[in-house]
């Protein structure tokens, strides 16, 4: 433990570069869900693969897969050490709706110790934390006190398609004691916090057609069914009075929240209410018998995430739509299967499609929801190294997002995720204006350095 | 009537060269609702204006409205005769969406005898007729037989805003014994009909907001009300389970069909089962206790023409938005108030509208619904001259869509309209591929000719 005051030192004095550098990196839009941006996404994964060469990975390259490039690279120190493996995503979220940037998404800018650019927190500030750290311990002591390996993707914001089958198939090179990854949040500002509960998902998109094309609604109207009355319909029989999702069997597999966590849960300094006026909401809204924190983290959900259909532009047109569409995300707690959520889905709309309108229905992306042990050697070195940043012990929390690689690591490597996060529930990601405190992303690389020199200590 | 012979063969004679100058005027995209489209809508109220200063209509003019221009101009023959007011409209409706045009939608072109653009049959095309009818009467006998004025204008298709204030205060040029306007349909292939009943409309757009952002869905999925289901919610319950309206007080003013009405209804040869498979539909929908053509003609309807929120474009995006917005349109039927409805649908939907969500709500434009008296001498005229054409009286009929001019007549010159209509209900109006058969393009020619001499016979 002795080299951590060098190493800690060398990332004061260099915070000033190390967020010059991240600012570069927030520059380029990558944007994986919109095929536009599929040339910015590969100059990020190259620019990091670069950057990991720099740092001292000698073997960092971006590997070509059928979606967006995945970066990988170690460094074998001793192979008796423990070996970290880092996973992290350079790919960001669409920006849209642009007008409510207060400054462009890819133009980074600091006001008031801030870092304001799409990715700044989600996830590519706090990835580049954990390329940081290595730096430090390069420029100090020469080498990590683990073995540290890197997997960087470019499709988490799109559904991580080509990363189950990359790690099937580069299962030796990616062997390891632990995955590392920053992609969530303290659980307030100067409250760390480790997630041990991650939400799965089942995303889907439903096109109903009734006419065979748009009508003119003076002519059709009264007598041609409407897909967006129809649609409107679906949407709305999808919970019922108590705010419960009403899809059959969709809470079967649900595993109940257990005393312990719910009264553990109940014990967090969480206040609901400014929770909700912090978006501007004046009545949060929950399903029945769960309180808000329960509801947002730990108990499944159903949200419509896009709706269209007919004439949208200026003006009025006076159109009876041909068809109307939305897309639909399902978030799942343990033990309920994206697969299956999805069929279940399915069969529901299929059994209420009214005889007038035809059903399209695609899944687009799924992930497994995640319970990881809270009492293992890695969970407890993030807990050590975040009490020494922030002077108490982390909460461990439930998150109500989903990381569907967690799920992939446990399946596929047979290994435990460790979710130490930087972000804050108020950064906006995914958001206008997704921003990180800078005295964050200091703080973060500080607790990699420890959590390192913590978990090789044993 | 001698003079009937001679303009008709002159029609005969030189529908090529018509066809090919309606082609010029429906090269231009006079969309009026867009405003992207605002020179072209002025170029073609100028290309108008010129083409009826060289049919010999000396005074026409396009003139300045607040709004897109109005063509108007006359030719008085003698004093003592009735005069015609020619109504029509040189703007089109959107022609979005693109991708299903068999062709380009500003680039007419002619298959097998039927002519395809935006505007061919509405209300281009119709309204060209009335032009090349007089054109038949000065190149013939050198004037028609009653006198004739026009009125054309360029904002039917986004609300009509400036023609009641331009009729207000060119009350003295305008007058006239009757308005003749070509908008509407044949009632089939062959059939002639009149019209003379026209619904009204109250067209509003209302936006719900929840969030004073777009939210992630995994970090507040569960907990915050979705304006997607909210809106959802709304739209659905606006219908009952016997798809009447539910707007409080929407029905107080709607006059019942007369029995005499009904009856005449279920005598004409309707098919409603190929009505609606000629559009794809395997059952049409009704509000219970009515027929198809009653719903769609003479009942009150409520359509979405509109809806959009969240995320819309390729893959995923786990937003929860933070608004959701839709256009509604309704039918009206007298007696009927456009402003009254919206009004009632206000108070609706305040009464409605969730703590967690804010309103806002917009009317577009409203419209009068209309009945006008089938005994008078035009549309006895009408009669007749359809019957000339067709060899058979035309049926009496009411449309489903919304003329509002012919109410701004009514209430403001007081005078009736004769609705002699020459489209088919599918012509694809407001779709993609609007189509106009040029066999009936020379109908109406002939038709309106020989109204003219019924009329003026008196």
């Amino acid at each position: 433990m002795r080299a951590i005051p060098q190493a800690l030192a060398y990332s004061q004095a260099n915070q000033n570069r190390f967020t010059a550098e991240l600012i570069d990196l927030l520059r380029i839009p990558s944007i994986s869900t919109d095929p536009a941006y599929s040339d910015q996404v590969v100059q990020t994964a190259e620019w990091l693969a670069g950057h990991l060469q720099g740092l001292g990975v000698q073997d960092a390259e971006a590997v070509q897969t059928e979606g967006h490039p995945i970066v990988v690279g170690g460094i074998t120190v001793d192979p008796a050490w423990p070996t970290v493996l880092v996973y992290g995503h350079y790919d960001v979220q669409p920006a849209d709706p642009l007008d409510l940037w207060t400054s462009p998404p890819f133009e980074p800018v600091i006001r008031e110790g801030v870092l304001y650019a799409r990715g700044a927190c989600d996830d590519k500030g706090q990835m580049f934390m954990h390329l940081k750290a290595l730096e430090c311990w390069m420029q100090t002591t020469g080498a990590p006190p683990v073995n540290l390996k890197f997997i960087l993707e470019g499709e988490e914001e799109s559904g991580s398609a080509s990363l189950p089958g990359f790690i099937r198939t580069h299962k030796e090179e990616l062997s390891a004691d632990v995955v590392v990854i920053s992609d969530s949040s303290l659980f307030a500002p100067g409250i760390p916090s480790v997630t041990y509960g991650l939400r799965g998902m089942t995303y889907v998109e439903i096109t109903l057609t009734g006419p065979d094309r748009d009508l003119h609604s003076g002519t059709y109207g009264g007598a041609i069914h409407n897909p967006i009355h129809a649609l409107s319909a679906l949407i709305t029989e999808m919970h019922d009075a108590d705010h419960r999702i009403t899809i059959t069997g969709f809470y079967d597999r649900v595993r109940p929240l257990s005393e312990e966590e719910r009264s553990a849960m109940s014990g967090l300094p969480f206040d609901a209410a400014a929770w909700a006026q912090d978006v501007g909401v004046h009545t949060p809204r929950t399903e029945s018998g769960y309180s808000v924190l329960e509801a947002s983290t730990s108990r499944p959900t159903l949200d419509c995430n896009g709706i269209w259909g007919g004439y949208t532009g200026d003006g009025a047109k006076t159109v009876l739509p041909s068809t109307a569409s939305a897309k639909i995300s399902m978030r799942l707690v343990p033990d309920q299967d994206p697969d299956e959520i999805a069929e279940l889905m399915e069969a529901w709309l299929h059994a209420r499609v009214p005889a007038s309108m035809q059903l399209a229905f695609n899944v687009i992306h799924g992930a497994q929801p995640v319970l990881i042990d809270r009492e293992s050697d890695a969970m407890s070195a993030a807990s050590h190294a975040l009490e020494d940043v922030y002077g108490r012990p982390p909460y461990f929390t439930r998150i109500g997002g989903s990381i569907p690689v967690v799920a992939d690591f446990k399946h596929l490597l047979g290994l435990d995720s460790v979710l130490m996060g930087f972000g804050l529930d108020s950064d906006a990601i995914h958001s206008p204006n997704e921003h990180f405190g800078l005295d964050r992303f200091a703080e973060g690389i500080d607790a990699i350095l420890r959590f390192h020199a913590h978990y090789a200590a044993g």
